[in-house]
């Protein structure tokens, strides 16, 4: 198949790219780079050494004898480039990463609110109305977060996107998008694109899967372990590393893991392999015409942030340490998921207790001398009324 | 009070503007003047000859001795100017009217697509954001629309903004927005607020009201009535034109009334006076520190276009012409919609039946030269695989 891949410079989508190249598919990577920009902004780097995008599609042609397409567009910014392109390619799949993907950089000032909104709302608008305007029957697949339903499930297990419910005194439940409840501004951002979503596939028929996808785990695949040129990144600073990462990071420094609150958030996980796997996945099960927006639960597991730095204490021996809490949540929640559609397609997980210890070894302590410690802490408040704190921060 | 009014220069905004002006309130204009680019866009115009901003802000001076002040910013663009004004002039209240408001127009092309989700979500969001940046505790009422239900409650009055369901084996009812089925990019935009809304007033206690406004009817207000230099706008044209206000043009130069496909849609309906009255209402009565989003259904009675139509032809004696749907929309449906909140604060609204003569009369007739038939006719398809009649649309 022609597939697009919107962000594939970036932690999810580079590995994608190469997975969909190496399963025979002809990839085209449309990307600003504005990752790296983002790098630069707050000075830091990928603990692991990534490559330039020329040096590692270079890399990728000699070892696998297939060509990745590159093209540098701006897609919230430059719609005629996005419309061109896809008139050009006529690809079959746009699967579609190109967001600002951090809570805490969502959260640091005024303009980094505004310029994720700006950007993700633009990116998924320009999208949708692009496919529409080329006429053609393209596969949408977005990655979007578990963070759209908000956590905390009050017994009841999340559903896959729709929630059935009874309404006044008829017995026929009518069933809906999933009641949104995000936790910051790039949650806020994904509940929107639901929106943009909902309409083009009623209006324009457009043929979308939405994945809700927990918090990513892990740095290689099968792909980008061939060769250090085409190793994926690896954060682990308070704004872009997300939980686990951090802990890891944390631990091959031997610095205290920091634990917001009490740690009794239930988060959901899934290793980057899974990921991968999951849009191949979703690639290969389009809805039908007609049919409204499929969505599944891309999460493998889900465990309490204080469980998982128990774990990686124990294997590492490095302490625990509990600090203020810079997001305005629950300090305790439940978390029940319904990951079914995945796991029935044959998803095979990767569980965090099999590859903890080589994420440890391989990657964190490898590169460590890469590591700029003064970065771990998170710098977001969620409110003016928090109390700050020097901390690390989960997604 | 002092107030600003995101907006004011448009067709609630501006009689809102000399309502809160005529009470003692401290009123600020902030508008783009982007109704007035769009008219040349369109090359039409109000049927009403309206005044320059300036011109209407001086007559107002001499009439009533009062002062209202203008700000020319654009505030989807200029955020700096939004907030600067706001941390300037410390208002109790921010009345947001600031967002491109036609259904129609926002079909017309991608690049008007595109224009009308860029404008009103980053319009709406910088708002948010710079009220919180500001610090300040600022009542914020927005005017939304009760299109963001959709239509068609099945049976079930829409209750105002939340709806209260049963979930899984739970005997307990859950509440949460109330599940949007917007049915244009304009419509969605505005279901894309709300989650904007939800947020900043979870996450950071702004105080909000959201307005659900039916089609808004009639031409005058108290104050607009005032002098000829301060007439309100009057849009009849198949982009602008709400579907009563073109029925009254069409009737008023003896041209068809033109009703989509069995004319089965039931709308919801206000009169502009009731509008300004509404709001008031809306300032007058804030929602508390730490509630949540005071929705409202500002709406004053329900009709089905056909029989609105049939009324209209039996004062004027014009014929009803039933043509082809640009929307993709069911053909027939109900609507009942709560509208306790309002009625309850005393609202005593003006009726289409008591009204309908004087606005055929006063404005369709009088202006009637300065009316240009060709553009009564809506152009915009819903979708590509719609017929295109040449027909007119209803909001």
């Amino acid at each position: 198949m022609k597939v697009l891949i919107l962000g594939g410079d970036g932690f999810c989508g580079w590995p994608t790219s190469l997975h969909f190249s190496a399963l025979g598919h002809d990839v085209t990577i449309v990307d600003n780079l504005s990752r790296r920009r983002i790098d630069a902004e707050l000075n830091i780097q990928s603990l692991t050494p990534i490559k330039s995008i020329s040096e590692r599609l270079a890399c990728w042609k000699v070892i696998s004898d297939k060509s990745i397409n590159f093209e540098l567009i701006d897609i919230a910014k430059d719609y005629a480039s996005l419309l061109n392109l896809i008139n050009r390619v006529q690809p079959d799949a746009i699967v579609h990463f190109a967001e600002q993907r951090a809570a805490p950089y969502s959260m640091k000032s005024a303009a980094h609110k505004r310029y994720t909104v700006n950007n993700n709302l633009n990116a998924t608008h320009n999208v949708c109305c692009a496919i529409t305007e080329s006429g053609m029957d393209i596969h949408l697949i977005h990655l979007g977060t578990m963070g759209v339903y908000g956590y905390g499930t009050e017994g009841n297990k999340i559903p896959e996107g729709y929630l059935k419910a009874q309404v006044g005194e008829s017995q026929t439940p009518v069933e809906f998008l999933y009641p949104a409840n995000p936790g910051s501004i790039y949650h806020m951002t994904k509940t929107q694109d639901q929106l943009f979503f909902f309409y083009y596939n009623k209006n324009d028929n457009l043929r979308i899967t939405d994945l809700h996808q927990g918090i990513v785990w892990g740095t290689q695949t099968e792909q980008t372990k061939l060769n250090d040129d085409l190793i994926n990144r690896f954060d682990y600073d308070g704004d872009y590393g997300t939980v686990l990462n951090r802990f890891l990071m944390q631990a091959a420094v031997e610095y205290p893991l920091t634990v917001h609150g009490t740690g009794g958030q239930t988060r959901a996980f899934i290793h980057i392999q899974d990921t991968v796997r999951c849009i191949e996945i979703a690639l290969n099960n389009p809805p039908n015409l007609g049919d409204r927006v499929k969505i599944y639960n891309q999460l493998t597991e889900t465990h309490r942030i204080r469980d998982l730095a128990k774990l990686i204490a124990k294997l590492t021996r490095v302490e625990v340490k509990y600090i203020v809490n810079p997001r305005k949540e629950a300090e305790e929640n439940d978390l029940h998921a319904d990951n079914a559609c995945f796991l029935n397609e044959g998803l095979n997980p990767t569980k965090l207790r099999d590859g903890l210890l080589e994420e440890v070894f391989e990657i964190a302590k490898k590169y460590s001398d890469r590591c700029d410690i003064s970065k771990i802490p998170c710098d977001s408040q969620w409110t003016k009324t928090n109390t700050l704190d020097k901390s690390g921060s989960d997604t």
